[in-house]
C-alpha cells in the first residue's frame, strides 16, 4: 500500500532539517557575451540519495526569484522550500527514489555569484559591472556544478517558468547528459509581450532615485522601484479568474468607497503588500540581470525551431496550464509540434487552473500525478531497460 | 450612388477645421461622493447640423485620455481628431445625417475642469483638492452641456473603453433621455485585474519624486511616473498577436544582442517613446483621478446586474473584440445576457481582431458597418417609427 506509506511519511511532525551547500569555481567561465567571469560560487541543496550508478540524479531549476532551497526545512524555519510539496518522500519528485541538485542560477541573489556579490578585483560589490547573462550560461554553470559532484548524466531536469528555459536549454546544449526534460510553463522564446512587462518591471527599478545606477549597497535600497516592479509582474502570475476569486472589488477595511485617492479595494493593499514584502527578499540589480536573461531566451536565434531541436536526445515532459497568459498554453504547443516534427519523444500535458502562471507552484495534485509516472516510465524505459 | 459620393467627399483635399468650444456652469454641482464642485467648465465640439426637431443629436464619449477634437482638422494642424476615421460625411458616424456633440470629461485636462484648472477659491491648480470623480460625475456634466444645448433626447450616445462606459451609464442614469446607446470594448465594473493595473500606473507616477504630492504645476512635471504609467497601460491596450506582428524580437539599430542593459528590442524604445510623447499631451493628476474614476465604475454595486438593468429604456449595440484582454468579450456577453433577460432590446457584435483593446480605435471597416446600420435601424424605428 503505498499510498499509505506516503501518507504516513508526509504526516511526521519531525521537520527534517536540510542545509545550503557552497562550492567556488576559481577559474573564469566563458559567458555567451564572450565576457569571462570569475570565480563563480553556486549555491545548491541536495535532496535524496545519490545511487551507487548515479543514475538517479535529477536537477531542480528554479524560477525568476527563486533560490536553491527548493524543499524540507532550514534549522528553525517556519516554512519549508518554495517546491516543497512537489520534493520529498512519496511525493511528485520522490526523494525515496530520487537524487535531487537544485542549484541557485547565476546572476541572483540567493548564495550564488550574482550583481550583489563582491568582485574580487575591486573588493565591492559588482553592481552593473556584473556582465549580462543569459540562460546558456547558468545552465553552464549548472554544468560545472555536476561535473563537480561526479554526475555524468541527469535522469532528469525539472522547472517551471525561467526554470523551464533552463530545462528546455539543457536538452540542447548537453543533449547527452540527460535521459530527459520536464519543462513547465514555459516557452522557447520570449515574445515581445514578454520583453515588454519585464522592460516596464526594468524602468520602475531603474527610475527609483535610491537605485543609483546600481551602486545602492550599503546604502538605501530602491525599495519603491523594485517593489513596484514586483506588483506588475504579480499581476502577469495571476490569472485574471484568480485575482476575481481572491478579490473581485472586495473593499480594504471599509465598509464603502473612500472617495478620495487611497487603497480603497483589497487587491491594491495585497498587490503593495507582495511589492513591500520582496524588497526584504530580493536584489535590485539581480532583477534587472535576471529579467534580462529571459528577455534574451530565444532557443531557435533566427533559425528554424525544428532544426534546433535536430539535436535533443533527450525525452521531454512539457506541461503548461489553461489561465497561464504570461507563458500561454499555444507556445508550449509550438515548442511540442516542432519537437515532434523531429522524432523527440515528448509529452505534452495542459493541465486546467484558474491560478494563470502561478499554477505550476500550486497545482501540485495534477502536476504529481504526471511528473511521477512521466518519471517511473524514464527510468523504466531509458535507464533500466538500458542495463537489462 | 452613395458609396462612390462617400469616397468623393473622403478624398477631398480641403481639410474641415473646427474649433473646440467652452461653456462654464457657474452653478456647484453635487458629485456622486457628495462633494460639490464649481464652477465647471466643459470643452467639447460638435459636428454636422442639428435638424430642426432635434432629434438627430448623438454624444460622442471619448476614452481615457481623449479629448473633446474627435474628429476634422484644428486650424494649422497635421493629424485629425482621434476618431476622424469613423465620424464624418458617409462614414460610421455620418454628419450629413446627424449631429454629433464630443466633450471632454470631468477630471481631464483637455478644457474640462480637472485638478490641473485653477480653483477659484485659492487662485492655484486644484491639484489633490480636487474631489474624487465617478464616471456617473462625468455623465451628469455632460446632461448639464445638453440643457445647455437645448437637446432633450439623443437618438444615441457612442464611445469605446471609458466612452463605453459613460454611453452604459448614460441609459442608466437618464433612461428618458436616450434612444440608444453603443457601448464599445467596455464593461459594466471594473475587476480585480483591471483595478491591479490602474494601481501599478498610479503607484508609478506617486513613486516619482516630480509628482510632490499633486503640487508640481509650475515646477517639473512627474515625467518619468506618468511615462512609466503609459508604458503598463499601453501593453495592456494591445494584445500579444499586435505585439508579435508589429515587434516580435525585431533588433533595435542593431544586427545583435548588446549584452548590456541598454534596450535591444525594437518593443523596449517603442514602449519609451509613447511614454515620453504622452507625458507632453497629459496631467498626471489626470491620470490619478480618471483611473480612480473607472475603478469605482460597477453599475450594479452590490446589487443584480438584472435589478439595475430593468430601468433601461434605450436600445443598445454592444461591441467586443476578440484579442481585447483588458476588456475581454466575456465582459460584455455577461451585460448583454443582463440586459437580454430584461427585455431590452440588444444587439451584440464581437469583431474579429488582432488589436487587442486598441481595437475600437482601428477596426473602421467592421466597426462602420455595424454601427451605420444600427442608427438608421434606430432612427428608423424609434424617431420616424414614432413621427409615422
Amino acid at each position: 500500500m503505498p499510498n499509505q506509506g506516503c501518507r504516513k511519511r508526509l504526516s511526521v511532525s519531525n521537520k527534517t532539517v536540510v542545509q545550503t551547500q557552497y562550492v567556488t569555481f576559481s577559474d573564469d567561465i566563458t559567458l555567451k557575451s564572450g565576457a569571462r567571469l570569475g570565480p563563480v560560487t553556486v549555491a545548491y541543496e541536495t535532496y535524496g540519495q545519490l545511487n551507487t550508478e548515479k543514475s538517479n540524479a535529477i536537477l531542480i531549476l528554479h524560477a525568476f526569484t527563486g533560490d536553491a532551497h527548493a524543499a524540507f526545512y532550514h534549522e528553525g524555519a517556519k516554512d519549508p522550500g518554495w517546491w516543497d510539496a512537489m520534493i520529498g518522500p512519496g511525493k511528485a519528485f520522490d526523494t525515496n527514489k530520487y537524487f535531487f541538485i537544485c542549484p541557485n542560477v547565476l546572476g541572483s541573489c540567493k548564495g550564488t555569484t550574482g550583481p550583489m556579490s563582491v568582485d574580487p578585483k575591486t573588493a565591492k560589490p559588482y553592481g552593473l559591472t556584473f556582465p549580462v547573462i543569459t540562460i546558456e550560461d547558468m545552465v553552464d554553470v549548472q554544468k560545472h556544478l555536476l561535473d563537480h559532484l561526479g554526475i555524468k548524466k541527469l535522469l532528469s531536469c525539472a522547472g517551471g517558468s525561467m526554470g523551464g528555459m533552463q530545462a528546455m536549454t539543457w536538452a540542447l546544449r548537453y543533449p547527452e547528459m540527460l535521459h530527459s526534460s520536464i519543462v513547465i510553463a514555459a516557452c522557447h522564446r520570449h515574445t515581445a509581450q514578454q520583453i515588454a512587462f519585464h522592460e516596464v518591471g526594468r524602468q520602475a527599478v531603474m527610475a527609483d532615485p535610491d537605485w543609483k545606477g546600481g551602486n545602492y549597497y550599503g546604502t538605501t535600497v530602491p525599495a519603491s522601484g523594485l517593489s513596484l516592479a514586483r506588483m506588475i509582474g504579480h499581476i502577469t502570475y495571476m490569472s485574471w479568474m484568480s485575482m476575481e476569486q481572491k478579490f473581485g472589488r472586495k473593499l480594504r477595511d471599509k465598509d464603502k468607497l473612500g472617495y478620495d485617492l487611497s487603497k480603497d479595494f483589497e487587491v491594491q493593499s495585497y498587490l503593495e503588500y507582495r511589492g513591500k514584502s520582496f524588497v526584504d527578499r530580493f536584489d535590485a540589480n539581480s532583477y534587472l540581470y535576471l529579467t534580462k536573461a529571459m528577455d534574451y531566451f530565444d532557443l531557435a536565434e533566427g533559425r528554424k525551431l525544428g532544426e534546433v531541436f535536430q539535436d535533443v536526445k533527450a525525452d521531454l515532459l512539457v506541461i503548461s496550464f489553461t489561465s497561464d497568459w504570461l507563458y500561454p498554453s499555444s507556445q508550449s504547443q509550438e515548442m511540442v509540434r516542432a519537437l515532434k516534427a523531429n522524432d523527440v519523444d515528448v509529452s505534452y500535458v495542459e493541465i486546467k487552473s484558474d491560478y494563470g502562471h502561478d499554477a505550476f507552484l500550486v497545482e501540485f495534485e495534477d502536476q504529481t500525478r504526471v511528473i511521477s509516472n512521466y518519471l517511473a516510465k524514464v527510468q523504466k524505459e531509458r535507464v533500466l531497460g538500458r542495463n537489462l
